[in-house]
């Protein structure tokens, strides 16, 4: 069963992941059955393996990590990959694919220039 | 005359910033004459004061900072505002207007969302 972690950097500030919760829940509103948890690399939880740990504990044997950073970088590059392997040790049989980062998704982008056309700011 | 700030974390590596430039380009496509500027908070230029002092020299006179971060946290909510005053404080007239970051608009959000759902990741 396939299982999606949104891979965040994290922050001291716990509104920072309310994004995460919104994704999650927009993704569980086109497919209820989705097996879907945040994963942080540093100060939030849960930590990368915590979120793995979790869609493991749900069923997942196939995890794709999505990347919700603006742009590849050395958190995605560099940071990435050994915490994905280290999963796949801890977890026999277990699958984890990575996905380029959100920001780099023609779609992605192209609302984010929508808005930022169209924004209002705060006066 | 409006001008449109990218603002933006940057990193060490050049290629963190395409997603910025792919924007740009976006919002050109929509709208020739936008004026439009990437401005980066530290390790990558320009700077946000030479991205702002790029769209003053382009005729601006109104400027709406949109910041390309995932959520709110510090760099939005601390390191930003004085950056957007001293840039006032130079600029007589100027006036510099700070939108909520991309990673919390709803249309953004849906798009990251459909993307996770939909990824093809790396084998």
């Amino acid at each position: 069963m396939k299982g999606i972690l949104l891979f965040g950097h994290g922050a001291r500030n716990p509104a920072w992941a309310l994004p995460f919760e919104r994704i999650r829940q927009a993704i569980l509103a086109t497919d209820a059955a989705a097996l879907v948890e945040p994963g942080f690399l540093e100060l939030m939880r849960p930590t990368f393996a915590e979120g793995i740990d979790t869609l493991v504990g749900q069923g997942a044997t196939e995890i794709v990590v999505v990347p919700i950073f603006v742009a590849g970088g050395g958190h995605v590059n560099k940071d990435l990959p050994p915490l994905a392997d280290q999963a796949m040790t801890r977890h026999a049989g277990l699958i984890i694919r990575l996905a380029p980062p959100v920001g780099e998704a023609a779609p992605v982008l192209a609302a984010m220039a929508d808005y930022a056309l169209n924004v209002v700011p705060f006066e």
